[in-house]
């Protein structure tokens, strides 16, 4: 990895203006680099809301079907709990890997009657805007795409990575040492997530401003085969977490009630 | 909320330097209203990195404590995972009411045979920051103090807000409206979260940058007197993620077996 130099010392976040609604088969990749143009250098890093990507993939569905669309994209329920309206929330793990409420269908923002479904692949479109951008402005960008997940044992949302191109996800401190000359042997800060909230921070949710910029840390910026942010979810294996507690707890519960012959 | 204007559309994000090795009772505010002095503007958001306020705080006890220190620090055993070298791994809601590992206590980048403590009450040290810049420089700053995190289903670990003072933790958008009119029910991005983790962007692990401002949201700071992070902490009552999935499990499989009659 490329020492920073003096230039990154102030890291830049802006959002960029001059992107229009985005529908279905909306040039997102023209449309950014429309929007762009002029304004990135090489090792700039675009932090894209995966609204607008899933806004032109057409991953539009009838808003009746939100329940049945929520268990389409789910794998694996992870945790449920009754909601004040007497609905249920549902904390999943959908096909892309990630935990999330309600497997990331997305009723907000989207015209009436219709609600939105992740993008198939982040990652792949990540790449492809990415791809664009540098073939077309001929600058070395990385390009992320966010989703606004809420956290385990923390209260409110922040936005994280689920797409990226051409930037490192994590800035990885295994192999280095920390000031006293020992091993940094566990810390591996995910950047990439890191890189989406600071973005969040100069988005707004309820203004159409969907692409942010982050200048300041080329050093995170490569081959656009880099590893994607399919690579920050925690294989089921190392996951604690893979269930909630009660859930856990009433599968344990009936474990134990089966191992036990009745009288 | 005083909307943003337009010399906040770009943030900028930098580190100071000037912030000399902190030892046990070092006078931090003092060290940063020196580091700071003519940088800061009204509106600006320090991000203090918690070890050098535990550090200033004289917050250590000698090394081969350190599993007692764990255990002293902890309120709840959350998980525990066996570690490849023969050790146990805990994640546990410390007094502090944060779930993490190892409690937070750190052994890294403290000196030979030390280990360090999370500051005892991280709000206050923020308030007790930020009163000090606010009255020695005569600048309306608000101040974050910041610990690096794992998270539940995501590798890596990213940065965090363990402390708060004049700067609002949650941007509350409950009672507003998307772009399309409709009420944003439960979007309440952690700000605080966000901005700590775009100061880790520019901190880097391995230097001695424990210290970061943010400018560009001073919407966001206020009076001293606004809700600590103790409030991102979520009450277990709501924590879907209370246990770990093989500890609430077990809890399950005892209870379970213990409610049937053996024959």
């Amino acid at each position: 990895m490329t020492p920073r130099n003096a230039a990154d010392s102030v890291l830049q976040v802006w959002a960029l203006d001059g992107i229009p609604e985005i529908s279905a088969g909306t040039d997102l990749a023209a449309v950014i680099t429309e929007a762009a143009a002029g304004a990135l250098a090489d090792g700039d890093i675009l932090v894209v809301t995966s609204k607008i990507v899933s806004k032109a993939e057409d991953r539009f569905v009838t808003a009746d079907d939100r329940e049945d669309a929520i268990t389409a994209e789910t794998v694996r329920i992870v945790a449920t709990r009754p909601t004040p309206n007497g609905g249920v929330t549902r904390i999943v793990q959908n096909r892309l890997g990630m935990v999330s409420a309600a497997a990331g269908v997305d009723a907000s923002n989207t015209p009436e009657g219709t609600i939105l479904l992740l993008p198939e692949d982040p990652d792949a479109s990540a790449r492809a805007i990415a791809a664009a951008l540098r073939e077309r402005l001929g600058v070395e960008v990385g390009v992320l795409v966010s989703d606004t997940l809420g956290r385990a044992w923390r209260e409110g949302q922040t936005d994280h990575a689920i797409g990226a191109a051409g930037v490192r996800v994590f800035e990885d401190l295994r192999g280095g040492t920390d000031a006293e000359g020992r091993p940094l042997v566990v810390t591996m800060p995910c950047v990439a997530d890191e890189l989406a909230a600071a973005a969040d921070l100069v988005k707004g949710k309820a203004s159409r401003r969907p692409v942010a910029v982050v200048r300041g840390r080329a050093d995170l910026v490569g081959p656009l085969d880099l590893p994607g942010a399919r690579s920050i979810v925690r294989p089921l294996e190392r996951d604690m977490f893979r269930l909630g507690a009660d859930e856990a707890y009433a599968e344990g519960y009936a474990a134990g009630a089966a191992s036990t012959p009745r009288t």
